[in-house]
């Protein structure tokens, strides 16, 4: 089956069209919020501060850029783990990132910064823009190997938009607290990218079956993906929680919760295989199932022991998945799941919801202090009378909320994908760079020393 | 032909000399600033500050962080994308910013931090002198494999020497703005490196084109250089701008600027290929060109949107200065440029001043308030007078100035260079570890795999 | 000789138990600290402060992190550079870097932050625990290659408990400063390793010698842990040195070591070679030891010059050591250092720890100031009257406490590690992922493309 992967004019004619939206758009719309204008000397006055370092800029910037190290490098170069298909997934999540950035500026800004018909931006809105695009990379790791770039930019520029919406039903009408994104990045991201893959299903896959492993150096190349999110987790979980001590308490929650998931995701891997061997899938996934689950509570009076619970869980839960019901999606549901994202992102943030629920229902003022309890949930205005188990019942609504965003957003973007005009590879070229990459030849080298000259590898 | 590489006493002599060298200038002028020294205390109580906080090092030291990567990762592993040159990118690059960074600490501390017979170092040092080495490494990627490690040190002794007294020139004569170094850093070091490269023309350099394209892998690990300078640019563009809104605005204005870029690079990138595939090495480099080319207005009112134009415009010129203007450069200017730094950073470099000369001249007190204009472009004591304008037609000048001084700098130094006792390797050796590393023998391995037993690499 | 290295149920065991226990540990005794704790609000009332900054937090989040990498991605790929034991490198380290991190916050939490029976934890806890850790990376650095996965275990718990111990009595009982851990980091972690690996001696290790050398690729992932290593070491030692100038100095102090080891490392690889060529273990390993001989002393009035000096010195040891050192001590002391640990962190810590005794001797009120000179070596309480000479004195007392604890625990450990239970690899498997990990085919590839089928790599 020959398909007309040739992205010649199409790919450029979205990439600029796209661009020049968002030019028109941002002069429209974006301004500096007033900590990053030129007022700002002003401003520091009306608002009574003595010192620059009262400036956002200085609580927040050194946790943007982990961040912003988790989306481009952590996703980017976990997905590497393919041995033909490097250059899509580092290159890929470049592209997409670029312009979900963008369009998440605006959306997000539209629900949260806008004020007398401007958007009004500083560092906090980079980060939350950052976090929107985390979960498009999430439902990436879904379909890696299996779409066109164009493909991939269609469903960046709906899922930013299903997400801002998500995102405004859960923390505005909702009220909920998600300053880690287990509901609103992860549980969203990971369903809607598992549907998508779904409505996508490829019932020849197995032709490209050869290119779905990994070699030896692409392992290693996955790993720095891996450890740069293990280690900036704390940073993602604290980065947009409120100043002083609520950032504080998330990184060293989050810290906890990662270490114990790498001695059960550890064990778990040695003890589901027969010679006891320990499988790279699951040290570069599962070790991470730890920061999602905490995503929800890292920020709450979740206790370090509470963490390195949930932590240990999530890790269990999340080698098991990889080893038994990643198989079962594929061969029972047809959702063929390159990364394993149910497994990293779907059951985690479930759990991360699930626990921020209870954690917010059981509460107290003893545990908070009487002003550290009404910061903690924002208790003031109409959510005054709100009660720590209210708050934990509307908790729990914003996963089923998500969920349901997240299957029917999937399933109509899903169905745009789907029309033939996209791009996409045929099933024997899927996980190759060669189809929209020029690869060099390797005469010399390791993985393009091909054997069989017909394939379309070294064009 | 036969040239001696040998560098076992040449090499040795340099670096210990010059250390030597060092640590003697060090002693007789370098001591710690007010915020660096035990006096710390008393100097607290004498500038009546309260905190800690107020300490420069809490406002840079992140930013500083990220800047220190991207000289040492982000341009190293960058060029790490030829095959066989793996060791020399990331090892030359390593000894030429070590020994950069304390010969700049010195220069520009007699420029700029001399007091009462001392240099006085603080954090905003560190950064400098990483800035300086910084249009080092650039220069390093128009002659990255023809070189001796003597030749780059001798390169960047008289480079930033040369650097220090333009960027003099422009900062204190002119009274310019350019905290992200599009002139000073990015515009000089191109053309300097470009100069010195067309100084040192091989014409037989074909006997080695074998040698000078990529292989899979490497490839890869160019793109942990890539991401590492995108992610960090908007720390680079606003680590020594003024605390509070200046540094908050060059962090955002980088950001949408790099967005962009990579937006126009994958189009343009996919347009000039027949086949529509994109090319990795537009894909390592033009995305960077948004960065270089907000370097000297992301300090000032650019506005998200204007650097979103910006950043498209930079991403264009660079991939089709990729395409079209390298060979033609190389062809008819007998300019061997190996990493394309005409591409990535001299045109950037230009339109960066060009950007930053018209944003500093359409300035009003209405957008940046009246103590905001003062204060961001520093309209004080005698540039009191100074009008937008007038500003303007100054940063011009910065431009051409730095074009001058990297022209008659570049063909004196590109002279010295041509001298044969630096122990340059010959035509057909170049791109080749073999030449001054050893390099493990790897009978099984890829890139070593050697078919031509009489080349020089397993020696 | 067979021997039975299946992890099966062995370390499932250790991992979960020893999970377990850390949950019920943090159960009883881990709490947040108040500046993590949710009644912070009433907490700044108490201590009149005005602004959230004042939170410890943000002075050494950033700090934090760069070390967090350093540990992760820092060791974990320094010891990539094997060619067939990246994935043990870079796998075990995780592992045994995750555990001992939540021991350390146990055992540093019992000696430095207990308090009305809790452990009270913040942001120093967590970069205390990754620099005690640190000590067991360097221990993991002797004997890579040669261990199982539960011997490493085993040997965190107890390096962690021992180094907690060492730490008390330096820090606490000698009042010794060491704020980047010469002594109690490097010197102790480097003797206790070499202890251990001299107890695990393998009289036959040179039937795995073809596996202990790099190939082209492993050594440019080893060079990404140098580089991460080299660039955030000025956070290292300065990540818990005094707010304000003893921080900044630290980071100075550092930067200009390690930039002029670069240097001399360079000078001596390429002299100690007949042709002059740079040796890759050089430029990976030596160029770091101007970080550990400075971590003493940085936060010292060492001043630039000094730190230059020590670098340089530091350089040469360093690379004198693979040349001339590790060969001897491999021959004749039966110390067999896979990653030559004697040479970088061994000497360069004892370097350290002299030069902070010296430093620390020669300190006067004139330098520091009088209130400086008490806050810099806490010279209050019951020190108050001691002298800079006396002080000296103490610190050269840690330095041989140190040794003695690392020589007597190294013994004991390596006793315990060497019972024939835990499942090490017969020595010709040694330095092969193949023992403990599902290791991808290859077919087509590099590392794997195996001559001799009978080797265990494929399984």
């Amino acid at each position: 089956m020959a398909k007309n992967t040739n992205m010649r004019w199409r790919l450029p004619l979205v990439c600029l069209l796209w661009e020049l939206a968002m030019i028109v758009l941002f002069g429209v719309f974006v301004r500096f919020g007033a900590e990053a204008d030129a007022h700002w000397e002003e401003e520091k006055r009306n608002m009574n501060l003595t010192s620059d370092m009262e400036n956002d800029f200085y609580f927040r910037y050194p946790s943007f850029q982990d961040v912003h190290v988790m989306i481009f490098v952590g996703f980017g170069f976990l997905m590497t783990f393919l041995k033909r298909y490097g250059f899509g997934a580092v290159g890929f999540n470049f592209l997409l990132a670029a312009f979900g950035i963008q369009w998440a500026l605006l959306m997000q800004g539209w629900f949260h910064s806008f004020k007398d018909g401007k958007i009004l931006i500083g560092v906090e809105n980079l980060i939350n823009a950052d976090f929107c695009v985390g979960s498009v990379c999430i439902a990436f790791g879904a379909i890696l190997g299996k779409t066109s770039p164009i493909q991939l930019l269609v469903m960046t520029l709906f899922q930013v938009t299903l997400f801002s919406v998500n995102e405004y039903i859960l923390l505005n009408l909702l009220h909920v607290k998600d300053a880690g994104g287990s509901m609103t990045i992860h549980t969203f991201g990971a369903y809607f990218g598992l549907t998508v893959t779904r409505i996508l299903y490829r019932p020849n896959l197995e032709q490209s079956k050869d290119k779905q492993g990994s070699v030896y150096h692409s392992d290693l190349f996955a790993m720095i993906g891996t450890l740069y999110l293990w280690m900036y987790w704390p940073s993602f979980n604290s980065a947009i929680s409120d100043h002083g001590d609520a950032q504080h308490r998330s990184a060293i929650n989050t810290y906890c919760s990662l270490a114990a998931c790498v001695l059960t995701t550890m064990a778990f891997s040695s003890m589901l295989q027969k010679k006891g061997k320990l499988d790279m899938v699951h040290i570069q996934n599962a070790t991470l199932a730890g920061g999602v689950a905490v995503g929800t509570s890292a920020e709450m009076m979740l206790t370090p022991y509470g963490s390195l619970i949930v932590g240990s869980i999530s890790g269990i839960v999340s080698t098991l998945g990889y080893v038994y019901f990643t198989p079962f999606l594929e061969s029972r549901l047809h959702i063929q799941d390159t990364c394993g994202i149910h497994n990293l992102h779907a059951m985690p943030g479930l759990i991360g919801g699930i626990v921020g629920a209870i954690t917010a229902a059981a509460a107290t003022e003893d545990v908070y202090g009487k002003e550290g309890f009404i910061k903690a949930f924002d208790f003031t205005g109409v959510y005054q009378t709100r009660t720590p188990s209210i708050q934990g019942g509307f908790q729990a609504a914003g996963i089923v909320v998500s969920l349901l965003m997240a299957f029917a957003g999937g399933a109509i973007v899903g169905g745009i994908l789907k029309l033939p005009i996209w791009g996409d590879a045929a099933a024997e070229n899927c996980f190759e760079d060669g189809i929209y990459w020029e690869v060099p030849e390797d005469e010399e080298s390791d993985v393009y020393h091909m054997h069989n000259p017909d394939k379309p590898a070294s064009p």
